[in-house]
């Protein structure tokens, strides 16, 4: 034998490409058009060197206070990490210790069935309905843990809040977890239900609507019990996972409500442009309420469109899967950048 | 039921107190007393606002390339984490996949267990020999790997490159984790040992002698495989683990070799001064190769001592185990701050 047996061998997740190439178009991760709040990045520039040299606050508490006052919740309902990734991979951890099967859809983040074959836990999958909308009633029968993105990715379709209610009162002896990375892009968030359901836990993100996926901070909140479990499990594994400038800068962002609105106006105004312009050129899409659309052509390729579209430096997103292998998801830019992808899908639709 | 019986219930790891007052001399966290490197510190704050809203590099490529050409080594040969906690973390999950036992020495890192615990790994310690040396022999049984921290924590003791050779070589079929968090102060690294053997990793951490624990950057150097196996795990669970200005900020950090060097310079140096200092007032010590020092005194009880200095904004690190509950871990700050301890000590004993 050779020490390689003992070793755990796993199939890796392929990120979305990152081009070096300044001069791309590129609609392929959903992250923000915009900078983060001015007031974020003169927080980080502020920081003495003095401050590097100690351990962070393992507590990370002005983050937590700050997101905690932006919700009207208490910081103690309000968990912080390394993005939303890390914070749902620990809540899998932490949550889901059961021998049932955790639930998600058939089409959702990927990540979700990669975290429950790494953790072993077993799971299944509830196939979106025909329309590809989420079965509610899939969510409704003996399982170890319940989580799905709200919207859902890739199809940024918003499910209404009385369902999310109805699954999570449904559920009274499995945590469900909604992953908001979405949300602040026009849904309807199932934070309110928190006070009513012990049993229930919000995931939200920096990388999305707070223009900080370089940043990685994720966080989530829930009633306090559920909350401190899953510091329990952080504190066990590694206290200090917020950098200084992470908490920071952070901080800073939250603290600037105004600059956060108004960047989600812009993409909500640009995505209605870009909803219609694609309309327009014959494409059929799902509605959605994320800062990436769904689209698909009737005559088109969705991969000749993404090879060409690619040859002209602009990246969109495709997926493998069966059901959406005819979609591509296109991450809502600045108008500029949508006007170019647009002027490029003519000239493709034009040969 | 409900459920809270799907919750996995850890006991939290009690991390070294951060007291908030300023004006405190902090001796129990083994924090480096200098800043980081003012090269640093303008990386830092030069990151456009731009470079925020994109994810970082999964790659890590820049801080991986860095360090790489500070050991004379290649990129491939290394890992990047959040802290030397989340490198340890991944390798426990990836290297550690065996029904035998890990083997870690009874007085250690109390992270080992911990993590051993969390993984569901079985573990077993191999007691120190009575002068708190690292028993060599105890290492060359069956097991599942093994892990220790060279120089030790918290004794500080260092181990032969020869001996920390002959357990690699006994041990083909596991992984060997030298932990060496506190080399960088005047211990003789297993670094050129990993040529020859596949089954070393050594790992290496930004929080001590390079004054960054508030960044959060840890990193570990194997062969290609080993760390191929490694990069796996990481991406089937987070992939952008590293911020933009970890990356940025760490990077420039290992090229400011000459203030890297003279801060390890400025702490042996002040170690020596202190452990003479200690010896002067009567105390047993061990002969210790970090940044701290591990000191008993034969008539003084180690936790009244302790609760004095704290009535004195003084803070220093008691550890509660049998075997070493006579010893205080002092660490090395500023020779001012290590004089304002001993005037401390000395109004103590002259009580």
């Amino acid at each position: 034998m050779s020490w390689e047996e003992n070793i755990r061998r796993v199939v890796p997740y392929t990120p979305g490409e990152q081009p070096k190439d300044k001069n791309v178009i590129k609609l392929n991760t959903n992250e923000n058009p915009y900078p983060p709040s001015e007031a974020a990045m003169e927080a980080l520039r502020s920081i003495p060197a003095d401050a590097f040299r100690k351990y962070p606050d393992p507590n990370v508490t002005e983050l937590r206070d700050e997101i905690a006052k932006f919700h009207g919740t208490a910081p103690e309902r309000v968990f912080v990490g390394v993005g939303s990734d890390d914070v749902i991979a620990m809540l899998f951890q932490a949550c889901f210790a059961s021998e049932k099967p955790i639930l998600f859809p058939d089409v959702t983040y990927s990540f979700y069935e990669v975290w429950a074959e790494l953790f072993k836990a077993p799971y299944e999958t509830v196939p979106l309905k025909e329309d590809f909308t989420i079965d509610e009633e899939g969510f409704k029968r003996p399982n170890g843990g319940i989580i799905f993105p709200n919207p859902n990715a890739p199809t940024g379709i918003l499910m209404g809040l009385d369902a999310v209610e109805r699954i999570v009162r449904a559920n009274p002896d499995s945590v469900v977890i909604v992953d908001e990375a979405y949300i602040d892009f026009g849904g309807e968030s199932a934070l309110p239900l928190i006070d009513r359901y012990g049993n229930l836990v919000v995931v939200r993100t920096f990388s999305k609507s707070r223009s900080m996926a370089g940043m990685r901070i994720g966080y989530c909140v829930g009633q306090e019990k559920l909350i401190g479990y899953l510091q329990a499990v952080k504190f066990s594994f590694n206290s200090y996972t917020m950098s200084v400038p992470a908490i920071k800068m952070g901080a800073a962002a939250v603290r600037d409500k105004e600059y956060f609105e108004d960047c989600c106006e812009k993409i909500i105004s640009t995505r209605q442009y870009a909803a219609e312009e694609f309309s327009r050129l014959g494409f059929k899409q799902t509605d959605s309420r994320a800062n990436f659309l769904f689209v698909r052509h009737p005559d088109i390729d969705a991969v000749e469109l993404l090879t060409f579209l690619k040859s002209k430096g602009i990246y969109v997103r495709h997926f493998g899967a069966e059901r959406i292998k005819d979609y591509l998801r296109v991450t809502v830019g600045t108008p500029e950048e949508m006007d170019g992808l647009f002027e490029a899908i003519k000239s493709f639709m034009g040969r």
